[in-house]
């Protein structure tokens, strides 16, 4: 019944191939990157022919399972030249899953120089010219698609950055409100347009359920789990109230919150972007501050962010946008903010990316410092055009920093560092410096413990105890990556401890096989490694799991702390 | 009395350094590569304040020994990320050589934002106000200093783009004729500029002669080292007539000749920018087909290339350079070519990556195929004032291929591939791949034995041989980039028994040492494990060893050859 599709871009054909027993009981991130693993050459051009895109759902995405409608996408990164796990909300996820789709692998590019559409049916994909489409931003082909089948219809799209192939280009896809979820990070979106894929509309006319194997011990997890994640004080409260932007204050007060690319580590006027202010502009304005990506989602962290007059300016407003835009780059104005992130989703670039790179290009003079005009004008008219500068910026944080020759440049493995400062939240530079993803805050989200003090405590400041919860919660996520469910399940998973065996009890009842917790830790770290051997192969080194060297050099304050680990400290993470 | 100046740009001061003993009997590639190695951390940012550029001038420069006044400059190269040595003519080698410099050390960055210029004179250096001179291109802080000075006056220079830190910024040396030579290679005139120095001017005032410790020795050596160099087909006739520009036909004739960004191994148009037609065109306008890159040069392989009214346009007009407008950007006119030439000279770009990133741009539809008057302007208005498309072309043929998405982007470790196609000529396809540098013909010229049947024959299309010629040439090249020699010696070094070790007496009677010439390649082959070694401590491993995919994939006729050499047989280049 389940099936994967083959989708050979060399000349047009779709191949449905049985799931192979390997691949049984895996989904999300476990499939995709372990495609990865197993078909791409690690030495290839990321945007050469024999790169490989891959869709997967996760383990329990289609099911009742709370929180658990991510799609994860896969692919070498253009952006990092690692393997690349990106997933998003949206409704495509629960749409594959329903429609007995394990996974999605596009492969080859087209000899000539059109533009395709793959639609995906019950009866396999076509190849739809997509000419017409090309030279749209996301917000158009969503609508256009719309237009030609009906609002039900599944949309996963690119825009013109995706098209012309810039590192920074996301994925985008459609959620339940006709907006937009991304897979954000990495440059997924420029392996697509490499493939010369402009779009892909997914009709879900005749997808059953999804089928699980033992139905009550389904329940009886869903339930308890679902209870844990409301019972929990950041996913039950904080984060449906404030969505993720109640860090900004947090952040803040850490003295972790980076400001002004990387100088500060606090913000004056931190309290005019905050979750709380958002919070009450929101209210105020009439918009809603609570809002899921997906359908089944009970977190409902994002929001729908509205104008004084109440239409629509953006949601799934995050905190590392907020930061990025607001602190980063001190455009102090919520509005400018919301707008250039609404732009972003709009063009289809990944808005940690854009937000980071926007501090490098202030910081070599492109634009004024907190310029939220300028920034929103380069989104549209540069980047969303693909002017030189626009490919300049739209190219990544890095490719900013080396058109400028600058050398305060955030990121690792070529990837934007985001809202949390490395050298005064020290866990988190242990991540962004090993995951194999280059920089990631969602790779070993240590800021749980170094400052929200989930899953316990590590102080922030000092190096004791870091790489151990780095690695912990690297392989944690690398499981829950692999679910479909979103990352702030962790919440409640790292304080309840009925939590995470209820969600293992999940995965086990779907596919009617025993699995312990230490089993699905244990397939975590499997992929982990994996992950980190295709990169071994590609040519990165123990060297390449290092921050840049400003850090070492520029302390921050409020705390003056600099980022002191030694290469050896750092390399420990992977003694596992 | 000799001496090493090690300048500190944190605190504007330079010590005067006794020159360790271990130094004593070093020059040119040996020392500078040894100095960067020793000093300059692997991971640093080759534009932050731990980078240290280096000259040194070879160990004969400066002595009557012909073709032996090249400086050599070295750092951790911003264009590749590797070490990195390039040498030069003009005129300061023998200056410093003079002068008893053993080595100038640059280190340090200042802390604000004034430019400035190193006045060195036998006293030691100045550290004058550069702010008249920022914002000038080469020939105009040249005919500033002359001025300033007088013709005698050492000159080495940055354009605007090594003011912008640009990877493809060179660092430009003025040559007997008042115009210019560069240690073109691998941005140094980036590093140049992340230090703020804008021109280095050397006074040579007071210097006296080198001293030769054994200077019977010496004499009856350099007379028989002349001898060799006059004896030679290609050194002594080849070059001198038709200049580099010789290898035009020849590589057509092999089909090895890129043309096209690397479509094609031969070009129709090909005898439109040969050497033949070179010197013709030369001859008929009264310009001069022999002309020295510095004093001493009895190969005499550079010309005045004039216009019809007899006006100089360019010296120093090389085959890679006219390969590179001429065929592979497929610019017919041969005047063109020698006006880009010139305007790469001033602004201060590689000529060679300046041409290899042409026809990526033209593949990207930045400029049309074949438009020589775009290229000028795009070269003089937009990478000579650092516009955003400036800025894209002038970080490097890699840069261009990463902002326009391409994947026929011919480079090893970001530099960009000469004028010879790897896939019919597989033995400098090895060294690209190989070389500590980047893509690199100078490291290990397997031409000479490919081609030009110089030291035997090895059959190009073949892989049989191919990874030993690479190895010994790499090897012996090191030996020789660091005599001050310029590298065509090593044509009649490999052709004629009595040259090789003629050069290596000279080198013992200079120092007064004993010397063999298994002492003397032992020199080379240890200065190059030296330099991998620096390379593997910044990251790189046998992964970046490789030449670009599509060399795998694209077969080039005439001969339809691919690059097919496996990984294993790659690697064996560093078994010795």
């Amino acid at each position: 019944m389940n099936k994967i599709l083959r989708v050979n871009m060399n000349d047009l054909t779709c191949k449905v191939e049985e799931v192979p027993a390997e691949y049984a009981t895996l989904g999300g991130r476990a499939l995709t990157s372990t495609i990865v693993a197993k078909e791409v050459p690690p030495q290839c051009h990321p945007l050469g022919p024999n790169n490989k895109l891959i869709f997967a759902p996760g383990m329990l995405s289609g099911t009742p399972a709370a929180n658990s409608g991510r799609m994860s996408a896969g692919a070498k990164s253009p952006l990092t030249g690692t393997i690349k796990e990106s997933n998003s909300g949206g409704t495509s996820a629960q749409q594959f899953a329903k429609m007995g789709i394990k996974a999605m692998i596009i492969e080859g590019q087209p000899k000539d120089d059109k533009w395709y559409r793959l639609h995906v049916t019950m009866d396999g994909v076509t190849f739809e010219d997509a000419s017409e489409l090309v030279g749209k931003q996301n917000f158009d082909v969503i609508d256009a698609m719309n237009a030609k089948y009906d609002t039900k219809i599944g949309v996963m799209t690119i825009g013109i950055p995706g098209e012309n192939r810039l590192a920074a280009a996301n994925i985008s896809v459609k959620d339940p409100d006709q907006k937009i979820r991304s897979h954000g990070r990495g440059g997924l979106g420029a392996v697509m347009g490499s493939k010369k894929i402009k779009c892909i509309t997914i009709d879900a006319t005749g997808a059953g359920k999804v089928e699980i194997a033992n139905p009550e011990k389904f329940r009886a997890a869903a339930k308890v789990f679902a209870k844990g994640m409301l019972d929990h004080p950041v996913s039950g409260e904080g984060l449906p109230t404030y969505g993720t932007n109640v860090l900004i204050n947090i952040l803040n007060e850490a003295g972790g919150l980076p400001t002004k690319n990387f100088r500060y580590g606090t913000c004056e006027h931190h309290d005019l972007v905050s979750g709380e202010t958002m919070y009450d502009t929101i209210v105020k304005r009439g918009g809603h501050h609570k809002h899921g990506c997906h359908a089944g989602c009970i977190i409902q962290c994002s929001q729908v962010y509205v104008d004084e007059a109440g239409a629509y300016i953006t949601s799934g407003f995050e905190y590392e946008t907020v930061w990025g835009l607001g602190i980063n780059c001190l455009i102090q104005s919520l509005d400018d903010c919301a707008r250039i992130d609404n732009a972003m989703d709009n063009i289809g670039i990944d808005s940690i990316e854009g937000a980071v790179l926007l501090a490098v290009a202030m910081d070599a003079g492109v634009l004024p410092w907190g310029d939220g005009k300028e920034a929103l004008r380069i989104m549209n008219e540069e980047i969303g055009k693909c002017t030189p500068l626009g490919r300049i910026l739209g190219n990544g944080t890095a490719s900013v920093g080396q058109a400028y020759g600058l050398t305060r440049v955030p990121v690792v493995k070529g990837q934007g560092i985001p809202a949390y400062d490395p050298r005064s939240v020290k866990g988190i530079g242990i991540t962004y410096a090993t995951t194999t993803m280059g920089a990631d805050h969602t790779a070993g989200y240590s800021i749980a413990t170094n400052i929200l003090k989930v899953g316990g405590f590590v102080d922030p400041l000092k190096k004791d105890g870091q790489v151990e919860l780095s690695r912990n919660l690297q392989i944690a996520t690398t499981s829950i990556d692999s679910t479909g469910m979103c990352i702030f399940v962790a919440f409640p998973a790292l304080d309840i401890p009925e939590v995470l065996p209820a969600l293992v009890d999940m995965c086990a009842a779907r596919f009617g096989v025993e699995m312990s917790v230490d089993d699905f830790v244990g397939m975590g770290a499997r992929i982990l490694k994996m992950e980190k051997e295709f990169n071994t192969k590609a040519g990165f080194t123990k060297e390449d799991d290092r921050l840049p060297e400003f850090f070492e050099y520029e302390p921050i304050p409020p705390h003056n702390a600099v980022w002191d680990f030694t290469p050896a400290e750092i390399d420990e993470l992977w003694n596992f």
